[in-house]
């Protein structure tokens, strides 16, 4: 029996761009059959970028999609390449909404060879939790679709299919597979590659197979799929792993479910949380500005931990020399604030300028007479005036700069310091911010290079110094013990009695939970950022703003 | 075989504001009570409020709801009302995601009598379309809830279980239902109550039963509860109609199904929907006001429509004594700018100043160099600095004036006009606001009083008076046009295609569909406004920002 050659096509679509998400496959495919593979798979609807959320009740939308699966088939032809199988995923039509005129979509796998489709499969768990409105958005499927490719038997199933228990995967086995391709779109989080690497193994165990698990790659909105592709064999040993947060395409020989083989040798180790979070971060970042054509970023440099993570992701991103970095000093900035800005920005290269607030102020506050809480918030957003007067005269994308922990207790100033379009580190807790800067120090130091934030910016007493001798632990709990909360609070959903018992302060958990709670119309009005966590705020966590529960 | 007296009891519950409810809901089975009648039955969820959203994971929430319904049915008992039969809307537990510790919920239907539970309907239909997420936070049931009471036949279901086919509604006539009791959560939208209607006396014929149908009232957060509740006998004809968007308690002797009959003398005409859609705003913007803790609000008046509008509104929401009106006129602005605004407040009665922002604009512009663009932006967010000063200083809730159109388009400067925490005419298109504004001082007028909106506001060429000489209509098309354009994109989906076969200019298709794709981030980040129609900006269309699809 002759050595199938498989090949995972890790792309990274955009959604909306068909014709450059077909380009991406043809590209893969032809790199795939450069290298003998007659069998390609790639990730959950790679023809239109994923997730597509209410555009998959447009009819335009779901027609231009399957006009783009179409031209993909004669396009592979035409290259020379249609005796490849070659298994895509795109939304397709099931059925039109008769009074809205809506179309009714499934979510499909789709395995092409020799100019036809040999088959569809649709999706059958649609995953309508955390940041998935999937049963919103389409219908599901109940069949098993299995062909034959070179001697061995395939069968598609797509993401949610193998993460909930009965549907067509528990057909697998029955059917006897030798090989299941599930095609993903799998969002990164912190932790996630262990769990998904433990399911794959254990669907390869009890349904007898080996399995391709196919990824995409790149950010969308608030989301970053870290490919991560894998494929085990049928007694669940892990054969082979795709890079994470990057294009790729790997390569297996399969002799059967049991046989498999790298072609290329590559190591399977994961790499460890911090440069997965780091790297999560800085794809999200780079692909939201550049998907989104913009070319550029600025953001406010305080001296501070946040702006100054923000602006090395930002450079790592997409480079120093396209991130514009603005110190803008007030009468109560300390000395540090103005030299660790400057410290930064000269370490890691990028744009830098200084614009004082203090006249700006002056001249509101002699027309207007201010509150203590108001002259704080002024200054917050004369600061954003500045940034968004940038962003307008020359065209960079203007990041804010918040930490999770901030936009969990609402520390921070609307339409002030939360201006911009896109928050680089929206889903990073305070306390992994310090662990992160310290990581990525590290890594520069371990090659000989400085590390780009000053350690006078890691070691400082967090402060918004939007008043004299102010800092952030004057207001707030100290920020170990208000992340230890908020994660009871927010990530798992525990009640007061349970934090309670877990040894918080009483009068901390109340004055938490007030602040969280209170908060939530201020981050309905936030920007995006890439989700890292189980529970990022956002689409991940729906909680009305009118709402006098506090439990 | 007695009469009885069924009441539906029309409240205006707050999320999570477990004891207010209740006593909302004791009141009114006392009222009842008072008025003879033996059975209450109220909204959806009236324990809670509606929508709970994501609460409904916690376990806390669900527990705390279900000790609220307990003491319920103690203090009902207690108050000497146990005799009565009464329906309410909870949320239970059904049980817990035992990896999570998340609560599963159903959304229930208790009839409680005699200080027991006789026993729960747990809804079928999940809505998960739209505004709703109930599939997300919800598991469904699937049985029909009959009980007897004074030898009539009730059976109870819930909101959507009527508007799908299937389900438990379906059983209803093989079951000898004399009157079903709909609990409902059925949120505003013009054009709604004719469709409620017709479902109902649809319901009534096809499975042989009278309908009662109760509906919450109130504002929560974007959506509107208009009450409306309704009885028809077995014959589809309207027996009884509760006021709309104010608590009321319906009162209605049934002798058996086809015998029904008003207890006290009510008129069962719907009002006109210009009406209706003012008042929808009025209740949507009170009770955001006063649901959370504030008590006035803040906007600029610019002498235009849009702010005219929204400060009438707002003083017949709040009273004109809590609203706070601020012409902030710049080197651009028009006489009749500052005129309009002026004798706006005076008409209304509210409280007004003026701040010029040329000081402030020109002390800008001297520090930082600026484009036409940020020159233009700059002006409106140096209004929403002072509007955020006073708002901080003075404890106002911030209004902001955008309307549907402009929102759609992106017409506005995101963290200038766009800023503050409530937007009363945010599902209001262009045409409706003159609609609405004309329709409003006519109502004025017929009773001999002075019309609130100034005629020239409502005459005058729209401008947002960034520029010299500037007017919308310089960068948009006509309102009429856009707005029809904007029905078809927004509203019904349709395609490029379809808007050609309309009649529509092919240019104008275009630059109006790429303006609505790219506004995409801006309105992610806008405040939170009523809905009024079948589809607003906000959970209503969920679209990525990130997308290069434009059809």
């Amino acid at each position: 029996m002759p050595i199938v050659r498989l090949a995972l096509g890790q792309t990274n679509p955009v959604v909306g761009d068909l014709e450059g998400n077909r380009a991406q496959i043809l590209a893969a495919v032809r790199a795939a059959a450069e290298q003998q593979a007659s069998l390609v798979v790639f990730g959950e609807m790679c023809i239109t970028g994923y997730p597509i959320e209410d555009l998959a009740c447009r009819e335009s939308f779901i027609t231009a999609a399957e006009s783009s699966l179409a031209s993909l088939i004669v396009e592979l032809k035409a290259a020379n390449l249609g005796h490849l199988t070659v298994v895509v995923g795109c939304p397709v039509l099931a059925a039109k909404n008769m009074r809205s005129g809506w179309a009714i979509a499934h979510n499909a796998a789709i395995v092409i060879r020799d100019g036809i489709e040999l088959g569809r499969y649709f999706k059958h768990h649609l995953p309508n939790y955390s940041v998935f409105d999937e049963y919103r958005n389409f219908v599901a499927g109940n069949e098993l679709f299995t062909f034959e490719h070179h001697g061995l038997r395939f069968s598609t199933v797509i993401c949610e299919d193998i993460w909930q228990a009965g549907g067509p995967v528990a057909k697998i086995a029955g059917n006897n597979t030798d090989v299941t391709l599930v095609l993903n779109g799998s969002p990164f989080e912190i932790d996630k590659d262990d769990r998904r690497l433990a399911l794959v193994k254990g669907l390869a165990v009890q349904q007898n197979c080996a399995v391709a698990y196919a990824n995409l790659v790149g950010g969308q909105d608030d989301l970053v799929f870290d490919g991560d592709s894998v494929v085990v064999d049928a007694s669940g040993k892990l054969i082979a792993r795709a890079n994470q947060f990057e294009n790729d395409l790997l390569l297996i020989d399969i002799e059967n479910k049991t046989q498999l083989h790298q072609v290329t040798s590559r190591s399977n180790a994961k790499q460890d949380d911090d440069w997965q979070a780091y790297n999560a971060l800085v794809l999200g970042l780079r692909d939201y500005v550049h998907k989104n054509g913009f070319k550029s970023v600025v953001l406010g440099l305080s001296g501070g931990i946040d702006s100054a993570l923000c602006a090395v992701i930002a450079s790592d991103a997409i480079g120093a020399e396209n991130v514009f970095g603005i110190s803008m000093p007030s009468r109560y900035s300390s000395d540090h604030s103005k030299s660790d800005a400057q410290d930064l920005a000269e370490r890691i290269g990028c744009n830098y300028e200084t614009q004082a607030i203090g006249d700006l102020v002056a001249s509101f506050e002699s027309q207007i007479s201010l509150s203590d809480t108001a002259a704080e918030n002024l200054q917050a957003r004369m600061r954003a005036l500045i940034l968004m007067a940038k962003s307008n005269s020359e065209g960079h994308l203007t990041l804010t700069t918040g930490n999770k922990t901030e936009l969990a207790v609402g520390y921070s100033t609307i339409y002030g310091d939360s201006v911009g379009g896109f928050a680089p580190i929206k889903d990073v807790e305070k306390t992994l911010v310090w662990q992160l800067a310290k990581w990525r120090n590290s890594v520069a130091e371990a090659v000989g290079k400085i590390g780009p934030i000053p350690a006078n910016s890691i070691s400082k007493p967090p402060s918004a110094e939007l008043r004299p001798g102010q800092i952030d632990q004057d207001s707030l709990p100290p920020y170990d013990v208000l992340d230890a909360l908020l994660e009871g609070y927010v990530q798992r959903r525990e009640s007061r009695q349970q934090l309670l018992q877990q040894g918080f302060d009483a009068a901390t958990i109340d004055r938490v939970l007030g602040l969280v709670d209170r908060a939530e119309w201020k981050r309905r009005q936030g920007a995006i950022g890439p989700k890292i966590t189980g529970m990022a705020f956002g689409r991940d966590r729906r909680l009305p703003i009118t709402n006098k529960f506090r439990n």
